[in-house]
């Protein structure tokens, strides 16, 4: 039984990959499509330097290369045979057993372990934390895309569709199903895996009860992720991004997201420490007027007299801000062609 | 905060490696040492055909070569630079920020990922499982063990010491402490693995508490398996073994445990089938009569008639039933020489 | 030891009800105050029909209610002596042995148990889950508030103060540090609460690793909950109400979230059904059109005719659409001063 | 479809509260015939003082009748109405709101709580979380009997029957298959009830994802322990207890269970300090000697004349160490009348 779970698994296993990498796919095109477009940084659900828009595609896209890469070995070293006859030891097979072991191995394309894993099952719980893990990163770009879908936020979209995500009671609703699925997935993962985790030591050569649950929670776990997968298929295939909202939603901050931008700009004149603490004040004066930071700044002449001349549109810039993002971009899309490859 | 994080878990991971190293090699010797050894072999608690001590050695030593090799490479994914400021792409760094980045990981000798980590963690929740399922893979030895020593079997001990797992009130009593905090450590571990698993996925560029508790949370999974390898490093170190006590037990069971052996010996006469179904007969007899299944044997002279001459010393000996434990035994002690090299 | 743990136990679970009332007590005055201040309702993320904000803190007060009385009814049940001796059964204190264990119970005011708990410990388990709901509820106020915090929604926000939640990048942050707070504590309980289930049963009299973790275990809970309830006392005590924002979040909605009053309305002229459809046609129409509901409305002069002649002010109006929210609001009050009374 | 949920719930919980109780009668049988069956008393899986069977068949009760009781009334706050209509407030149905909720509520004989609880779930989770604790308590039945099932142990088995438990390859084989089950439950349940605490804090009006898993995660949980429950109704059912087996283990610890006793005897003439040294002594010369506490005792001219004359009889009695065990049992089985009544 457990060696058609191995088998199960395996074929499980390969779809979820198949599933990924089309995934993958989308992610890494929208990664290199918009390697320029600003959007704002958020941090603890607030507003924070403004990243490109490719660069969060290319953070998603790490997270389902490394699942994917992570599904492959867990995968190979968790499917393996498992053949112990009645107590592990193949004794009813005799001078036959490590021959029969063999051919039973070589004719169902599994690799032989060293001993039978009936009883000490780490492979399976490997398997399952990393099927989890998977439901957590596709969670992570669901829920990343409903946060932007929110009305009041409105930069990115769940595709539509007839009778996808919408109420009948307020026609105007896109829900972001996909998203809700994803994260249904991600809520119930930590359960499951420690499910498995729960039964890595059986007693003695058969445990009381270790493994007859484990079928079901490796199937749960595989349909959780089966299911956030093509969610998110959907959600990448079809995502539209309204670049526009993204510039307006960075300009209605007033200028506060570059503050560590102007800091940087000074402290070649006053120090690192000196240009903080002054543009701190000027961050607070603004506030506590509603003036924006570039107005607030412009007021404060003395400090005007240290930026250069055009520091309105060379500051204000969110590309500006992007520091090692594109170096990024390309890491992320190498490392997924070399996963994709495989 | 995370790079420290990273280093930290480098190592506590080395730590938890030289643990098992030390746990391996005291196994290997078991392993080799038994290889003729017959025990009991137990299936859901009851008794089933023999298998060697050494056998049980090498099973729970495979479990440990594999915890060994998955927490090295685990580590070296997990442990890699978090290097991102405050929203990720060094946007503070400006065209500096590559150059600071590698050159940093380099400083700390940690690898450079992709894109930054710090709000997809799934490679926390990777290491978090491995350190879970090590607990588990250590609590397997220490439970067998506790079972072997309970005093109705008495065939394997924790080491005596003084102050070690005696008690007050029962100065016979001969706990076996190291099982106890093995299974504490794994009776934990499943909870803990599910926190990491829950914190995948954070908001946006710096989510909203997946981060704050994985330093805690990561470290009891480290004190926990730490504990647990320190309890086993004595188990397996100081275990003593009654060899008599094993084959006594063996010889109480009246020869049904070695009613599979019979029923194969049977098979070239009667067919699988009819065997079987003979022994069974046999079985039942013998158990409502009180008697041995050699006397119950014997007494059926037709099928007395099938066996060969010498059936009561060469198929009720332990030995004969090891089938492919022996190979098992090889592949195991070569598969942790090859990781105890690396 | 266990007895200390049923110590301890009560005593931080009368300081977590004393945090709990607190917070309770702002919510109610909360809920009291916002009866008739509009805010979009808001499922999976987007905006639907109006509710009060009154209502929506009666709903976090109800979790709250329920949470302070469970946990007194489980700290009662849960925290009672454990006195059994080396065994159980007090057998070292012969005759005197009941004698004994109720004046123990008397003095540390604890109930006597039927039989000892030691290895049989659902009572802690039921204790310990109920410590990791409390922190589900405490985060559900939080997140609430933190999602309301983003600046692109900016209806409710944690307090400010020196040193609270800012950041000295980005000076005009202003950071939802109590939900982070209570969200950690809520991503960290369902781990540590299986943990405790997973340690009910003991072997026989004294189980092998069941008890020992227990201890840090509860700790961890206790404090995870009561850093949540600390966090959520600042929150609540602190909140910043913005009602204009709340009115402008609705009105941006074009309409939209008033779609099921007029089909409500026209529901009577037409029949349900017709009506549903009507509106959902019209609702197409204007998004296609990027116009408002009310717009769109306006020129169908034949559902116009329909309605009532003040149909702009008396529809669009989000007070109408509280339906029972205010009898809610007064159940959820009166539970909470009866639970506060005990 | 919570509401649904509810239902569902409540008639789940209404049968697996018939199985508890079925299972509460024959434990509280057997509490009552085996007051005075002598049973080795096991802490860590070592002997200890003796117990009665029947006191530990009283501890098995208490946590059924706890279960039973705590599963009524987390069953009657959960299974409670949950209406509110597209955002909580039931806006579509005007004035009529509340009559409505009312009537429904009336009409399902279900509670009407204070407010909606689709998006603060504490509830539901409080009810998963008491199903696990059930597995965990029938686990701790089951287990107990499956390790006096062991063949070395033999006091307490599973019933026999065609088909039940059996082996074809090793037909004497009576597997604790009703343990089995009940393990296997509770390995699952932990997991299964941090999904539940996962999922009590949605976002708003109505999460993205908490609610939609909980219908198949709270089945899976009332399926565990349904299972569980089935299971161990044949194991005390049918239980068969080898009272003499009993006794001749708790005679083959050679006295050593019994040096509490001499000790507490000695007491009152050398001073409970010196008292304990003393037998310390004793039992290590007797183990290092082979031999059993009382002949090592009837060596020490100076102890024995200060114990009764007739010492050996009366003190290595095993109903002597009994304690307070039978007005445990009492009390056992005064709490599940009460409960059964209920």
């Amino acid at each position: 039984m457990d060696t058609a779970l191995a088998l199960q698994a395996r074929r499980a296993s390969s779809l979820l990959r198949a599933r990924l990498a089309r995934i993958g796919g989308a992610l890494a095109s929208l990664a290199d499509a918009h390697r320029k477009t600003p959007i704002t940084g958020r941090t603890l659900l607030q507003a924070a330097a403004p990243v490109s828009f490719g660069w969060k595609a290319a953070v998603w896209l790490s997270g389902v290369t490394r699942a994917r890469d992570a599904l492959a070995q867990r995968t190979s070293e968790s499917a393996v045979l498992q053949f112990g006859g009645a107590n592990g030891v193949l004794g009813a097979l005799g001078c036959d057993a490590e021959r029969v072991a063999e051919a039973l191995a070589r004719g169902l394309e599994l690799a032989l372990p060293a001993t039978p894993w009936h009883a000490l099952r780490d492979a399976v719980a490997r398997l399952g934390a990393e099927i989890g893990i998977t439901c957590g990163v596709l969670a992570k770009v669901g829920y990343d895309v409903a946060l932007l879908m929110q009305p009041e936020v409105a930069e990115a979209f769940e595709p539509t569709a007839e009778g996808r995500g919408g109420s009948s009671a307020l026609p105007h609703k896109r829900n972001p199903v996909g998203a809700m699925l994803a994260r249904e997935a991600a809520l119930r993962a930590p359960g499951l895996v420690a499910t498995l985790v729960n039964g890595v030591a059986g007693e003695h050569e058969r445990g009381l009860g270790q493994w007859q649950g484990q079928w079901w929670t490796l199937g749960d776990l595989f349909g959780a992720a089966g299911s956030a997968a093509d969610a998110i298929i959907e959600v990448v295939d079809g995502a539209s991004v309204d670049v526009g909202a993204m510039e307006r939603n960075l300009e209605a901050r007033s200028g506060f997201v570059y503050a560590e931008a102007v800091s940087m700009a000074l402290a070649g004149r006053l120090g690192r420490r000196q240009a903080q603490v002054r543009i701190e004040q000027v961050c607070r004066a603004a506030l506590s007027n509603g003036r924006s930071l570039q107005d607030a700044l412009a007021a404060d002449e003395a400090l005007v007299a240290l930026l250069p001349a055009d520091w309105r549109t060379r500051l204000f810039d969110p590309r500006v801000m992007f520091g090692a993002a594109n170096v990024m971009v390309d890491r992320a899309l190498a490392a997924w062609r070399t996963s994709a490859e495989s």
